[in-house]
């Protein structure tokens, strides 16, 4: 018997097996599974009152929110596809998306209605634009807002044995760190069987309690939309990543587990308050999106006192690849077991990594030979909207190519080294921005940094480190140049360090390398210093 | 990206990610994943080289042991389908299975050198019979035994993404306790999809340690073969359920699993010698097979010191369907918990669980409404070989019938009243033997015991009960009539108890209630007793 793989299951079993345990928690309104359910099933009924077909795609403009949860399983209630849009986005960027992926519907939050509104008569095929927190406010909008939408609902839940596994489930665009965005495909198999990969590889207990933290627009949110609600487990959701909040969660929902990337672990950390919270309920905290190291690892083992381990992925694989924890084989005092936990990892069930050269051979796993990243598994995404060159360009082989170079050592674990377009190229010798960041990030007065390339006349590029330094403290640029002599080759350390407030980031807390690089290259004049 | 299902992916990965874990211990000998892999694929290798073809049914009648444990994945290596034999059945019974599947290779262990003696004239498919465990002993077979056959082969790795997910793996024929055995066909994706179902349902950590307790030519092992390969975790065989070797071998290995029949489970607390094992690494016994009940939950929890659930499961779905681990949200003192793990429990993720009446409408979940328990989900059978008229009645409407009758409470916890065929129908009552002998097992001098219906010429069939007592104990029939008659309607309770020094059982410790009938149909003559 083959019963269709879609992440519909994930909600139907738990509506089924945990009607009453808390599936949302979301400022002060809570709801269970029933509800929960039966919120889905009548978004889902909505939108086909509404006209809405199968395959159209259903755009959200929204933080973390219990709509956006629902939205995640009540769009495909109606055989539609969910596009989740990345609200730190302008205008322009927004309405290039809806029109590449021709977008029907956009549901949004207040807080963007002038985003909206720039954008409105730029998105023609937008046929409705309808409020999520608050009754309309202007007259082109449709006279609902989404709770009146759904309580005039009739509850729809599509029949699971007649999904095909194979169709659209969800439209992801990347992040655009580096190029134009672009639509990544999710299917209904490629979800549910990373709901169940990730569950396993990632040892999700039955009924955990787990805290949005990452965005449920960015990468399909980790997975966890659907792994948590198929363990029937509580989503505890937060708009926006502020240290005291997120602390006060924690404790107050005896939260279990969250993902965090380095930026919202190191803001965790370096919290004033953060010993005045009963963090006593968290048991793992992992750290991806961007990379790791041991020393993020120790102070959030230490300050949060739960077990912190990384992992790596791509919205183009759903996106979990690796994760990484320690193998039972392995032997390593709590200062080697740090460091592998602050790696990438290994590849969960269900993944195969291979880092390969040019030609697609594998590069040695020494540790040390860079390759690129190149995976394959029931995660994959079918391949880039409407996109079949690229598509096939990043496909090639059977595998999907990351762009990201990596090393991997005799366990399989991979450390990524930089993103392809990262890497500094400085005298014909790569140098990768990642190793020089972690060794400047050992320094106890350092916030964060992003080394990134600038132009140099006798090398082609230099490293370059753009720092945050934690309030209160002075340190040099010499300094940070030393403790990098101390550690490397000379032609990796960096030779100007800028001290900033603030790094550019996106909308998920990721560096903009690009963005940095963009201004300091008019800035560095070509020079023939060190 | 679709990467085919395929338990072969269970291999794959456990090779890849953990290849110098201990795959497999049985007796003497070890095997790491990289052994373990590499003998599985000489197996594909040998038998590709001997002709088998595609498809082909390659037939296995052993004990548990590595042998059998690398069938599982190198018959399929070799595209072939796995076709295990139950140990315990005659020649005539092994002859129509070999017929009916029209296997082409028997491997065989030694000490069924007499059975095959006997049948291999009736089976004019086996081309060749293979000698598992020694040198040939016969001028009729071939001139090697498997290891011979492994030696010499080229190893043979199937390239997993030209599986067809849904072609047939493995070939199951059902014990047989109630009608001709039927061949249950599992598909490559039914077992891929289990593993992964099962792993989360059951809550199989990374690299665990599990005892084969259960024969793996039974109900597909319960699908541990493929869910401790693909968490890397280590096999232990044993080749006979021997009480001593078992708390031995869960000392030596620091064994954290097994699985049990009932049987099984009262041999080891009843076990004179059992404290003096260090059983410290036991964390948890899943009873399953045949109904568990609250005694044997609390003894197995007191004397083996582990936590003990129950599930429910057949051949036809791989086997899983329910585990009994308590939700959350239920609260329960140690007693409570005891009973409702003693109970074939709720559906695992990715399966689906109804209790229907006959017309298909589900009965309330009330804890009381008997009705037949289907089942569709990733696990179930793809049909019965060569009898579509018979797949298409288990089949009905889209879910698979079990022909086991269960009430369902209000947290979706199923308890199994009885085989459909196993009910007696006293007077027009319904009398569920499975009742009657949790009654009759709360008894402290019982061992174990079988309710059966007998002919009556009054009430058409009463119940009768046939008791095996603990060494020394006496305990009279008025005594065990008198305690059912204490927590039973009196229709329920036995006339007659019959005491007995032996239960006849399948070769997989099944109580064969079918033979115990047989011989008392006639013993009985109808009377007016009682």
């Amino acid at each position: 018997m083959n019963v269709p793989l879609t992440p519909l299951r994930c909600i139907r079993y738990a509506e089924e097996q945990f009607p009453q345990n808390t599936a949302v928690v979301c400022g002060d309104q809570r709801f269970t599974y029933k509800q929960f359910a039966d919120r889905a099933a009548r978004l889902g009924g909505a939108l086909r009152a509404l006209g809405v077909e199968p395959g159209d795609r259903v755009a959200f403009l929204s933080t973390n929110c219990h709509r956006l949860l629902e939205a995640y399983f009540g769009v495909l209630e109606a055989s539609a596809v969910l596009l989740p849009l990345n609200v730190r986005l302008a205008a322009a960027e927004l309405a290039y998306i809806l029109n590449d992926s021709k977008a029907r519907i956009l549901f949004f939050e207040r807080q963007f209605l002038p985003l909206v509104e720039a954008l409105r008569l730029a998105v023609p095929t937008v046929r409705s634009f309808i409020l999520l927190d608050a009754p309309p406010q202007t007259n082109w909008m449709e006279s609902q807002n989404y709770d009146g939408f759904l309580a005039d609902a009739h509850p729809l839940r599509r029949d699971v044995m007649k999904v095909d596994e194979n169709s659209l489930a969800e439209l992801f665009y990347t992040s655009g760190t580096s190029a134009n965005p672009k639509g990544v495909m999710l299917t209904h198999r490629n979800i549910y069987l990373h709901a169940l990969d990730s569950a396993f590889g990632l040892q999700i207990s039955q009924e955990p309690v787990e805290l949005h933290t990452i965005p449920l627009f960015h990468a399909n949110g980790w997975g966890k939309a659907h792994t948590i609600t198929l363990a029937g487990g509580t989503h505890v959701m937060i708009h926006q990543f502020i240290p005291s909040e997120v602390l006060q969660l924690i404790e107050r929902e005896r939260v279990e587990g969250c993902c965090l990337v380095p930026t919202m672990a190191i803001a965790l950390v370096n919290w004033p308050d953060r010993h005045k919270y009963n963090l006593s309920s968290l048991r793992r905290v992992m750290i991806g999106g961007a990379a790791s190291n041991p020393v993020l690892v120790r102070e959030v083992e230490r300050e949060l006192g739960c077990q912190c381990i990384s992992g790596y992925g791509l919205t183009e694989t759903s996106p979990v690849l690796t994760v990484s924890t320690v193998k039972a084989g392995i032997e390593a005092d709590e200062a080697e077991r740090q460091a592998r936990q602050s790696m990438a990892g290994y590849a969960i069930p269900g993944v195969e990594i291979r880092v390969v050269d040019e030609d697609g051979n594998d590069v040695p796993a020494d540790g040390e030979s860079v390759g690129e990243v190149v995976a394959r598994g029931d995660v994959v995404m079918e391949g880039y909207w409407r996109q079949p060159a690229e598509s096939e360009r990043v496909m090639r082989g059977g595998w999907f190519h990351t762009g990201d170079l990596a090393v991997m050592d005799t366990d399989c674990y991979i450390v990524i080294v930089d993103r392809a377009k990262d890497i500094i190229v400085s005298g014909g010798e790569n140098v990768s921005s990642l190793e020089v960041e972690k060794v400047i990030t050992t320094h106890p007065g350092v916030y964060e940094v992003a080394v990134i390339a600038v132009p140099h006349d006798k090398w082609g590029e230099v490293p370059k480190a753009c720092v945050v330094l934690k309030p209160g403290q002075t340190v040099t640029e010499i300094e940070l140049i030393d403790l990098c002599r101390s550690c490397l080759a000379r032609y990796k350390c960096p030779h100007y360090v800028e001290f900033l407030d603030i790094l550019p980031k996106t909308g998920t807390g990721k560096i903009l390398k690009r963005e940095l690089r963009k201004t300091r290259e008019r800035e560095h004049q070509p020079t023939r210093t060190a």
